[in-house]
């Protein structure tokens, strides 16, 4: 609606009305006396209608005035160190925000998620704080121009979506239940609203594209078009789908953005909860923390995988696991140690499973008759994990399924936890598995298929979605896994699955330092090469308790518990063979 | 003493015997009648006399038997899978040892502190738990040679000291307090005994030296006579001072012994609850934990002292701190955020306040009003860990304590913490301070002996080893720190220090892309070099709130509040340029 041009014509009055009165009387022939009495009341005349003009025009231009004039000018812009809100201002944060709010005028510092305009007196906006949470706003233009004015109403309509505000309101219920918004029973009216930092007018990429599914995890750039047709998972039943879908390498350039996302969010905040639900497990259970280090001499797996670097004078490589640390530590009178920290691995493999830096949650611990204990407490810290976290993140959990949706991660009865051995797992597949597994052997390690397919055999029978392999054959494992002394075909070595993906593996050690550089010698490792040598020599050192534990992948937890299509997107900057950045 | 040789000497008797009686007859002269009955009397004689023989030999033989015969054998000895305790033993740890259990037979898990010989029919030993519990046990040979005979005396008395054991005993109270064990109230009377993995005759360290402060923290090695003179830090008043103290590398070089020390356990079991402090301090305030990449494509602080390794094609780098990333969480939506990781810096310092790499204690949040919300964060949290080791640690810190002397590290009641501006610090070391500091300026940072000397002043005017400089100057400042606006000569930054010695370094961030890119070019920086640019490009992709964060060391605050020696003693696993073992 444009504005109504109301500016009146200015009165016609002044010195032209006196001079008028003055020739009327010289024309008419009267007395000089006359002529001076009229002269002076001409003046006196000519005087008062000044005086009127004066202020006609003065009340005119008062009037225009406050028709132009912006009586709400400092109750919106930009932010600066003279800005100010009322001095009775609560500041409240969405969370916090209850019944006892309403009728206050509140201060809330959030993101614009949205603004527009209804009409030239009122805008809706979306305000989005931490997390999800978001709420409805209104600039209404008062009719005294103040403390709302339709520049300001105008101004705050036009705010980029995702600049940083501050704005001052007064909470009201609303009329029906906003559905826009994560808070339904509140609004805000807008008193106050200053941008405390602009985004560009133009996103790089916006919250909904953001809160879309991923479209596709290739390392390669691919064009548009392409990306929408290889969306690999279904697009979930909003109003966003029409939306497209952005590959993971367009998520990262666009980092802010992507992180902003409820669906990231809600990730990061799971993963929070899984790692601090692990380390508070097992310090219940007296285990201690300790931090390996990522630096070290050799490469104790044979040096495969491992990224090397030039250190000082000598050469150092990036730690694959803390296993050698974490033994040290048993080896050094703890009883039973924890870690969480990166791991590395140089592994060229493009795949939704690997990136070459991940976060491991580590333990290791004494045993004291059988090394089953271990497999006790890895069973009991995930149970820990997943009962709590379907819990604590109930709302987190169901917004990530409403983009990448997924079937309930299924949990055995406590009590019924399914622990099979690695040849009552290749039976399974033998018998109940798809036909091309008909001949895998109890002997050779499991393929990721094969893993799989077991996976969904075991859920099919045993209705969960977590189980334990124990009893892997020998060849499948590294020098210090320790054999089944009743069956040297076997190691007292196990995994761990959700989803038929493994996610933990883990052993009893060989302590005694003959047994161990036996075993090194039967795998055909020499015993004094660099990094076997000094592992061997640890156990050397004095008498070691029979000790085994377990490394987990905190990102393969995470998405494969959310059934992610990437672990990438479990991470918080997921590094690949072509991606360091950002 | 010597075994009693009682080898009965065998009955002389036999045919020889039979023999002569028959020559008797023969030589008489009597008639062949008689000469026959003669003989057959003499067989029967002789066969009477020979089984006489037969049944003293086997006597002589069971009695011997029950003279070497180890009726103990079960009961000792190398552990085996057929090694077995009673039915009715209750395992405990020392730590839960109590009046419950006197009487009761019990089985410990522990390692052989100490085994000596008292006569021949006793033995005393020390058994050690994880920490520092240790309790006194004593083998006695029953009379009856079981179950503890003299043999299985011997064999305890003479396990080599840190072997692995496993011991049955009955849980008794002595006649008087154990002095030499941490449990003085309990003793343990060993029924059984096996060992479970044997330490070397001859450790490269014994448990009494690991517990000595260490001599000397060079990089390379130094013949032990020099050690102990070079000897820091003054020996504590114990029995243990005739030990000779080693060095930092033969500490290393016997880590398992090292960390069995008890001074190692304690500043483990600190370091450990510092830690968990700092994390539950920060969630408690709304802090949310994320992980920052080790492996990161640019060295974002200019390229000093940064690792570089290949990378697939690429080159990588290794985070010398996570600020970036901690400042892409707040970008990313987060209000709050902290991390705990390693951090890396190719620094080619051999000091004791120096590794390559380290542990950081990362926090970052959204500034409302001003940036001192986040000093108060970081002193908050720091007052928060202070306070609560004091109490949770109490004998832990004593124990270090005894080792390494310190003294007590003095807090500021609440309310009174000291915030000086870096000006007011210069201006105290000028008038206050040695000769030499008469004329340090305000626009310079400080070295390290300036900073001690400060802190010593501090300590003595406000009676406090934790305190803060705030407002450092410009020049002192790296390109992202905020500049104050109402004197740009300093900024919003500041360290905190513990006794002269800093801990934390932080400030407010710019925020403001324009603003950002200003700075950097002031600082002589091209904005478009590597790493910066990425830097930059981040607060152009949306608006993001006023931030500011610190990093807070772990080692040095464990270091410094024990006032140790060297950071390396705080670290698990000490990483320094010509050191990566183990």
């Amino acid at each position: 609606m444009a504005e109504p041009s109301e500016n009146p014509a200015p009165p016609q009055a002044g010195p032209s009305a006196a001079a008028a009165a003055a020739a009327e009387g010289g024309e008419g022939g009267i007395s000089k006396k006359a002529a001076k009495k009229a002269e002076a009341k001409a003046k006196k005349e000519a005087e008062k209608l000044r005086r009127a003009a004066e202020q006609a025009t003065a009340q005119a231009a008062a009037k225009a005035a406050a028709q132009t004039e912006d009586l709400a000018k400092d109750n919106y812009g930009q932010e600066t160190h003279e800005t100010k809100l009322s001095a009775d201002v609560v500041e409240v944060s969405l969370k916090s925000l209850g019944e006892e709010h309403v009728g206050r005028t509140i201060e809330l510092r959030a993101w614009m998620q949205n603004a527009r305009m209804q009409g030239a007196k009122m805008a809706f906006i979306e305000l989005r704080e931490e997390g999800n949470l978001s709420i409805q706003g209104i600039v209404v233009a008062s009719p005294e121009g103040t403390p709302v004015s339709k520049q300001m109403v105008k101004w705050v309509g036009a705010i980029n979506p995702e600049s940083f505000v501050v704005v001052e309101a007064k909470v009201q219920k609303p009329l029906d239940t906003v559905k826009s918004c994560t808070v339904v029973n509140y609004e805000l009216h807008i008193t106050k609203c200053f941008v405390h930092a602009a985004a560009p007018s133009v996103l790089g990429m916006t919250l909904a594209a953001a809160n879309r599914p991923v479209a596709n995890f290739s390392d390669e750039e691919v064009p548009i078009e392409q990306e929408v047709e290889k969306l690999s998972v279904a697009p979930a039943g909003n109003e966003t789908t029409n939306i497209p879908a952005a590959s993971m390498l367009t998520h990262l350039d666009n980092i802010v953005m992507h992180k902003r996302s409820a669906v990231q969010q809600a990730i990061a905040d799971i993963r929070g909860e899984v790692k601090e639900l692990y380390r508070s497990y097992l310090r219940s259970q007296g285990f201690k923390e300790f931090e390996p280090p990522c630096l070290i001499a050799a490469a104790s797996e044979g040096g495969a995988n491992v990224f090397r670097m030039p250190y000082f004078e000598k050469e150092a490589f990036l730690a694959q696991s803390p296993q050698f640390y974490k033994q040290i530590e048993i080896a050094g009178g703890r009883k039973r140690v924890f870690s969480v920290g990166p791991v590395f691995r140089a592994e060229n493999s493009n795949t939704p499973r690997h990136m070459t830096e991940f976060t491991g949650l580590d333990m290791e611990m004494e045993i004291k008759k059988d090394y089953r204990e271990v497999v006790q407490v890895l069973e009991g810290v995930l149970f820990h994990i997943f009962r709590n976290i379907q819990e604590r993140c109930a709302e987190e959990i169901a917004l990530v399924r409403s983009v990448y949706p997924s079937e309930e991660f299924l949990l055995p009865e406590p009590g019924k936890e399914v622990r099979l051995t690695f040849a009552e797992g290749q039976k399974l597949l033998r018998e109940e598995g798809p036909e091309e597994f008909r001949n895998v052997s109890d002997d050779e390690d499991m393929s990721t298929p094969q893993e799989k397919a077991l996976g969904a055999i075991i859920r099919k029978k045993y209705n969960t979605d977590f189980y334990v392999l124990d009893k892997f054959p020998e060849e499948a494992r590294p020098f210090y896994a320790k054999e089944d002394p009743t069956n040297r075909k076997v190691t007292n070595a196990y995994d761990l699955f959700m989803r038929g993906q493994e996610i933990c593996s883990g052993g009893q050690r060989i302590h005694d330092p003959v047994e161990l550089e036996a075993r090194i010698r039967t795998k055909g490792i020499d015993p004094a090469s660099p990094g076997i040598k000094e592992y061997v020599d640890i156990f050397r050192q004095a008498g070691i308790p029979a000790h085994g534990g377990g490394g987990i992948g905190l990102d393969r937890v995470v998405a494969w518990y959310l059934n992610l299509p990437s672990v990438h997107l479990a991470a918080f900057y997921p590094r690949t063979p072509k991606r360091l950045l950002p």
